[in-house]
């Protein structure tokens, strides 16, 4: 038995003593950093008694970045205490229990730079297959590098923030030139990111991947799918994907990932050394999109073509260092399947094939008002559910420019 | 008279009381944010007295950062109140001098998020021509938008940073698979910057560009061009320039610039209501690039087709707020002319004509050891010349992976 009663704090519910994520939670004397427990959250500040004074100085602000520079070894004492502490059958004196729902989730961290991939084959094959009919749907470079680019930090939001439709150029196929609107063509993407720390390095192998990376999170890369195709050549997504980039507030700790770990899933080519993996991070994450509460899709994270840490190796090949902060994500996750596509291009089919919600609405792109939420659950030790903490966002209509 | 004895602070210098820019110098008691004057500068922390309480405490401090976020007002009185301290005859009490070369420059500010652009139509079509031959070297949306993309903030470096060649993928013509190693083809790109500032607003019209932008550096977007070929489709280029990005220590005042506003050079179309400027922010800025202190090119800011305002507005006409340290830079700088190139790749025409440098040594792309060194001037009141900061680099040999 735990102090802590809340039937979600259960070794058979997501957010059980397995996970324990982290986040930033808004309180009436300011923000704390917390970990989840159930539909609960305790606050990490003033617990030096129970957490060791050093761990604790690094939770005792009002984000994470501390801890996230901290690096593994801090990491994997913060979560052995707490582990101590979740477990125990009477509340520590200073520990105290909130609700998540009755506290405003914050922003968890500062992000550095951000980059986002495209590692998913189904959906890049799909993408290939609605714009460019009659030729090979993947270009030559995607099964040898994992094709990414940087995207705007500044706009990366916490889960739960209003997305205003962005105004953008976009051109109706045949005119000469093109206008300047609200979006028509408003996407969602469902992507999972990890959050790196640790020491700053350059060339991060892929077996060195846990020591950077700090945990994952759900991502929503928001996409303006018209005002995309006008723009992205030949220097990529710009303002089609900078408005804003939604992330869950709940960090998952990498550790409690570990028994999803699985192979990845087959390579058309031998890889370049860099991007070889002695125990590969293909990750069994199990997503779920739904839309004003419509499953929509069942993404699965584990075909991935290129893992996190082949993603993280590519990314620092060239001596760019990691930092503290930096974020990247997966690109859309899709899967083979019609129910399993992570994005409304391809579940509508470019926008040739409504779907339909629950209500009786068609959807080809998201309307002003849709609520879009990304959830994820990855099998744990034996067989006791990981979860990764919702992404959600509401569309508000756009901005009068 | 001044109590300045620097035959380099005279109004017919580049660095004379005409232009005063900001930076950071590295002093045996630490940081300070400093004004240059002609080969000198003067430490701003410790002068409340000279510049007023508030002012000075936006420069007290290891960088500009809070003087950036503390906008236009802020900025205007400090040039004003320095305008004074350097104009005086006798010596203020507390202003020391210090010899700008006896110290280090340190990265002035804080990068926020780095976008870059593409706004040279010389260089544009140039690369249009190497790379596609029978076809239009514009694509269509080039003259409707200014095409940029997002950099790597993590990776900008000050001016005097050496650059290792960086490592990567490429895949020469006609092989089916990609090898890894140092690139082949480093290049330089001569390009101007813009450091933001002030309120984080969303939307910057180009009316409003002086309320958002707090100076210019010199920027060489260092590039790894057979990279960049393997990897750039679809996403645009990621490895190929993440690796470095180097910027002048010094940032020349936006209000040191303002004699230097010249028309944009016409457009083939009538522009979207938010791409128009009411008083262009072209800037007659006169960039040479030198390898090896061989002069290569003259590149001319003055024929940009797409002004920094212009870019601004684009940026955040989607509703990415700009933040203080938010940084973008115009793309390579090229002219007309063959000795206006602002990069090898065109300079010698994809590789296929070298460059011959004063020594008699020849150049297609950068060899370990080259130095290359971006300076401009632009025309000042009474044609006295504003200069911006110098930014130079030498490359190192690759880590070997």
């Amino acid at each position: 038995m735990t102090w802590i009663e809340d039937p979600e704090f259960a070794p058979d519910r997501p957010f059980g003593p397995q996970t324990l994520p982290y986040g930033v939670l808004g309180t009436a004397t300011g923000p704390t950093v917390a970990v989840r427990v159930g539909k609960h959250a305790i606050p990490l500040r003033g617990l030096a008694d129970e957490l060791g004074p050093r761990v604790a100085e690094l939770v005792s602000g009002d984000s994470l970045d501390p801890l996230l520079a901290a690096g593994p070894a801090a990491w994997h004492e913060l979560r052995e205490r707490l582990m101590e502490l979740v477990g125990s059958d009477t509340r520590p004196s200073k520990a105290e229990l909130i609700r998540t729902d009755w506290h405003t989730q914050l922003m968890p961290f500062t992000v550095a730079d951000f980059a986002d991939f495209y590692s998913s084959r189904d959906h890049a094959e799909n993408v290939g297959r609605i714009f460019r009919r009659d030729t090979d749907p993947l270009l030559p470079n995607w099964t040898h590098l994992p094709v990414g680019y940087h995207g705007r930090s500044g706009t990366v939001v916490v889960s739960g923030t209003d997305v205003s439709r962005p105004n953008g150029q976009r051109r109706v196929s045949g005119d000469p030139t093109p206008v300047f609107g609200p979006t028509r063509r408003l996407d969602f993407e469902a992507e999972v990111g990890f959050v790196c720390g640790g020491e700053p390095a350059s060339y991060v192998s892929p077996d060195e991947f846990a020591d950077h990376v700090f945990g994952a999170v759900l991502v929503n890369d928001w996409s303006a799918r018209d005002v995309q195709s006008w723009e992205y050549q030949p220097l990529g997504p710009f303002l089609a994907k900078s408005f804003a980039t939604s992330i869950s507030g709940w960090i998952t700790p990498l550790a409690a990932l570990e028994h999803a770990r699985v192979p990845t899933t087959g390579y058309d080519h031998q890889l370049l050394d860099y991007l070889v993996e002695q125990r590969p991070w293909g990750l069994d994450l199990r997503l779920e999109v739904r839309c004003n509460d419509t499953l929509l899709s069942r993404p699965p994270f584990e075909r991935m073509y290129w893992s996190p840490a082949q993603q993280l190796a590519h990314l620092t090949v060239n001596g760019s260092p990691v930092r503290p902060g930096d974020l990247f994500a997966s690109g859309t996750v899709s899967g083979p399947e019609p129910d399993q596509r992570g994005c409304l291009l391809e579940l509508s089919w470019g926008g040739s094939d409504p779907v339909t919600l629950d209500d009786g609405e068609q959807r080809t792109f998201l309307q002003d008002g849709d609520r879009v939420t990304i959830s994820a659950t990855a099998p744990g030790e034996h067989g006791r559910p990981v979860g990764l903490g919702d992404v959600t966002g509401t569309v508000l209509p756009a901005v009068r420019r």
